[in-house]
Parts: structure tokens; sequence; C-alpha cells
């Protein structure tokens, strides 16, 4: 089951959190980027090559510990077909290194088509003979709810039948979440707790053996006050936390996302890691050559940070 | 601008509706099939070549007819890397025959990400010496609201430097869109109101000489009653009408789409065109090795069932 394989890992590593591979071509030292472009091209071949470089370092720099990492597909689709390519050579990396993949697609469409996108991250191709290629194999796919149960539905079905994971957007990180997320129902609630109530529900039948199921949400870290009402809503619901670092949420933020045992929630870490070596707090130490080194010290840090501030909460 | 390059094919065509080419690989002929899993394999790439050959045989059977055609992206994403090439062959092969095409994506992240999405679709890569690669070069892109303005905004950017065009989801023609679209707000709007009104401000400043923007709506042929409404909130907006055919919406719900003038709507329909040859009201006109020949024999009827919708409602 998905969510007892990611609560392993987590367990197992002593770490909530996940390494967002979100890669932006400036983001790639320098080096990397040209003998790319000589080798390939300046072009989308070439940028998604260079991306593939980093990536793959930075996954040797923490999978030992790290218990999952988040493919943003925008970042890879944008390279076009060249991008998918290396989109799907980092997922199969990413999972022979022991890690957890998501997908973060936010994929969502009417049921019929739902289930293609659904078989494109969580299931097989069937050309008459049963069940044969995966597109993009990853363990857990993140969700958009708002075409409701039957557009999800499809996304369930596979988590069940292929021990994938979902997670279900409720509460953006962004600015502009709330204009549509913050609408107040006439029975008081809002919108975001309406879907969390959707989403606690949709997830009922793949609980595992922690009391978390294989139907996640997705909770930002800008968003304190809610996440802890949303805790209390999504009871056995998996959070997975965006808006860590870059986007300003602290780990303090964070911890509200987490029950009072300290799981419950995954907090996701993309420009912070990645860029680590381009950061006040590491430049000095690493230099672009050893941008590697310096992702692997800051996700040693945030994963600290983050445990700390959940001793402080159990302790308070 | 994109809404008029549409509207003026709209008009030349004498044509309101859009050939959904969302490909199921049971839709394909199974001469063709086998022909490419001999050529290919009987795997991803024997079943993406197959959906080209059916593909390509379709817009050439109505590029002259249909301004512009559909492409569900996840009916390609599922079938990989391979299946994004052809998605990427058939935009341009579409726009080459002079067709608008419409990427059918439903991409939403936070802003910094749906800049990616929106460059992937509606942009170019830049590495730092100007524009140079597009990844799929389409039209226009439908995308979801769920993340509010800041999600929205890097879209309408892009439509406004490159001329392109957005279709933002407000009512959609599944079964269980109103779980989250038909919650009613404390001043008696529901969300899919709501949005209509945020999607008719975000155009304010695309709107052409045909008094219609490029960032437009996706509201459902299945929910006459909420496009009744919905038209009189989406003064300047075009809305996209899934639904029709095979999904139940008829070209009387449809019609409620569209404005007195017979504008501001185009209509969709997928399966009951790419299918025409396997239905009841073709097959015994057209075998399998003419299915192309069946598509533009059901988009023609399609065209003049709506048009006659339209002259009836004008009428009324």
């Amino acid at each position: 089951m998905f969510i007892d394989k990611l609560i392993d890992n987590i367990i197992e590593k002593n770490n909530p959190s996940v390494i967002g591979l979100d890669p932006r071509i400036e983001y790639v030292p320098s080096l990397i980027r040209e003998e790319s472009y000589k080798e390939f091209g300046r072009n989308s071949k070439g940028a998604a090559e260079a991306i593939w470089v980093f990536n793959k370092r930075i996954i040797d720099a923490v999978y030992d510990i790290a218990p999952a990492v988040k493919l943003q597909v925008a970042c890879y689709e944008m390279y076009g077909v060249e991008g998918m390519e290396v989109l799907s050579r980092t997922i199969k990396y990413a999972r022979e290194k022991g890690l957890i993949v998501i997908a973060d697609g936010k994929r969502n469409d009417i049921g019929s088509t739902a289930q293609a996108y659904s078989t494109a991250f969580l299931g097989s191709i069937d050309l008459g003979e049963g069940p044969i290629d995966k597109a993009f194999d990853v363990d857990a796919l993140t969700v958009n709810p708002y075409l409701g149960y039957d557009g999800i539905k499809p996304f369930i079905d596979d988590c069940r039948d292929n021990n994938k994971g979902i997670f279900v957007l409720v509460k953006t990180s962004n600015k502009s979440s709330g204009q549509l997320q913050d609408l107040l129902m006439q029975d008081g609630r809002s919108v975001y707790e309406v879907v969390a109530g959707y989403v606690e529900k949709w997830g009922n039948n793949l609980i595992g053996k922690y009391g978390y199921s294989s139907v996640g949400a997705v909770v930002g870290a800008t968003y304190p006050n809610q996440a802890k009402v949303l805790r209390s809503i999504l009871k056995s619901t998996y959070i997975l936390v965006p808006g860590y670092g870059a986007q300003g949420g602290t780990a303090r933020d964070a911890a509200h996302s987490f029950d009072k045992n300290g799981m419950g929630a995954i907090v996701n870490a993309s420009r912070s890691i990645m860029c680590a070596y381009q950061s006040d707090l590491w430049k000095n130490e690493y230099n672009e050559d050893r941008f590697d080194e310096a992702s692997r010290a800051e996700a040693l840090r945030m994963r600290d940070e983050l445990n700390a501030a959940l001793q402080s909460k159990k302790s308070s």
C-alpha cells in the first residue's frame, strides 16, 4: 500500500520531508549547462539533458537521507518531448535509489479522461493482451478536485489496484488561493473545508496500517491557520505540504499539518534545496561544483528543523 | 489576436464546432492498429503511431469544413514520451492545414509553475539568448481555476504577448461537476457563477474586434440551465462547449451558450466524430476503411444541426 510504504520510509529515515525536483535551467550550474549545450545544442534537448545531470547528482546526494522526491511535471513539459523523456528517466532513477516518487501534475478531467491521466502516471497501457508499458511510473500523483468525484475515482481505483497514491489539492500555497478556495458556503464552511471533507471520505477504503489512507491532500505551509482546521477534518488523510522555504512557510507553520505523534504530513522544499549552493546560508561553504553537497546540507538542515518543530509541538 | 482568428475561422467555414481528437486506441480501425504494431511493436510506440495515422486521416477529411480541433492531452500522455511526440506532430500538422488548435490540458499550478505550463503550450523557451524552441505550440489551452488569479495570470500574459487563448473551466460536463462547482455561497451565487465573474474580468484587456476576449470559458452542454445563466455573466467571454454527442448534450442544449447573433460559443464533439464509422447512423454507409469519410459526414451533420438550432433560437 502506497501510504504504508511512504510512512515506513519517513520513519526509517526519521525525515518527514520531500525533495522537490522542480528544476529551472537557471538553477543548473553554468558548467553543466554549457557542457550540455555543447553536446546536445542550445535547445530543448540541451536544456533537458542539463537538467538530467543536475537531478541525478541531487538524487545521489540525498537518497539515503530523504524518503521521497516530488517532480513538478510542468518543469519538464516546457522542454517538450525531450523534457518528458528526462522526467521519465528521473522517475526511474529515483525509484531505483529507493525513493518514493510523487509526480506533481495537478491532473484533472472528466471520468473517462481522468482514467487516461491515471494510466499515464499510476497505471499501465493495455493493447488487448494485458497490461504492458507504463508511461510515467510514479508512486503518487497530485490531482485537482474542481470536477468532483467522478474525475477522481479513476485515480483512486488505480491507487487500490496498483498500490499507488494521490494528493488532492485542498488549500494551495499561493497568494490567490483564497479567491476560490476560501469562498464561504451558506453553512459557514469554506470551499477548502468542503473539499477536505470529500477527500477524507474518498480515502475511506484505502486506509493502511498506520491509520492513514493512500488518498492524501495538499495544504500549503503558507496558511498555518487553515492547516489547523484542516488537520482536524482530515483525520485519516496524509498531507503534502508545499510552500516551505522559498515560498515563505516555516517549519513551525508546517507543523500544523502534522498530528500529535509527529506523523500525518510530509513537507516539500524545492528551490531552497536545488539552489542551496546559491543561498546565503551555504554559498561560502560550497561552490557551484559542489552544488549537490550544498543540497544535501540543506536537506539535512531542513530535516532537523522540521523534527525540532515537531518535538516542540509535542511538548507544548 | 487568438479570439479574432477563431471567430474569423468560424464565420468563414460557417461552422461553430470543434473536432475533438481525443483518440483511444480502440477507436482506431483494426487494420491501422495491426499494421502499426507490426512496424513499431505492440507497445506505446505502436499505439501512438497508429493514433497518428488515425489523426492525420481525420484532419485531412475535415480541415476544409471545421474551424478548429481540440486535442485531449491525456490521450497522448498515457503513451508516454511516444505519445507526446505524436501530440506534437498532430499539433503541427493541424496548424499547417489552417486549423486552430486547442490543447485540452486543464493545466493549473501556482504562478511560477503555471508559467512553465504556459511556456509549454503558449510560449517559447529561452536559454538566455532570446526565445527559441516551442514545446507544444498550440493556439489555446484549457486551464483549471482552482488556484485563483495568480495561477492564471502567466497564461493570460502569454495570450497577450503571443496571440494565444485560454479556456478556463467554469461548469464542466461531467456528472459530479456540481459537487464543488454548484456549492452555494452566502450571497446566493454558486461557485461556477463566481468563477464566471472572475473569467469575465480576467479577459478585460484582451477583447478583440468582435467584442469577445481571448480568455474563454468551458461550460458543458450537459447543463443547459446553468449555461443560460452563464451566458449572461460571460458577456465578452467565448464559451467552449464540451459534452455534445456521446456525452448526451444536444444541439439545442449547446445553443444556450451562444449569443443572440449565433456567436459566442464553439461546440466540441470527440467520440461521435472519431467513431462515426462505428455509429448506427453511419456504419452501413462507411466501412472501417473509410472511417475518415464517416468522420467528415458526421462533422457536416453536426455543423448543420448546430446551425439549425442557432437559427431556431434566433427566430424564437
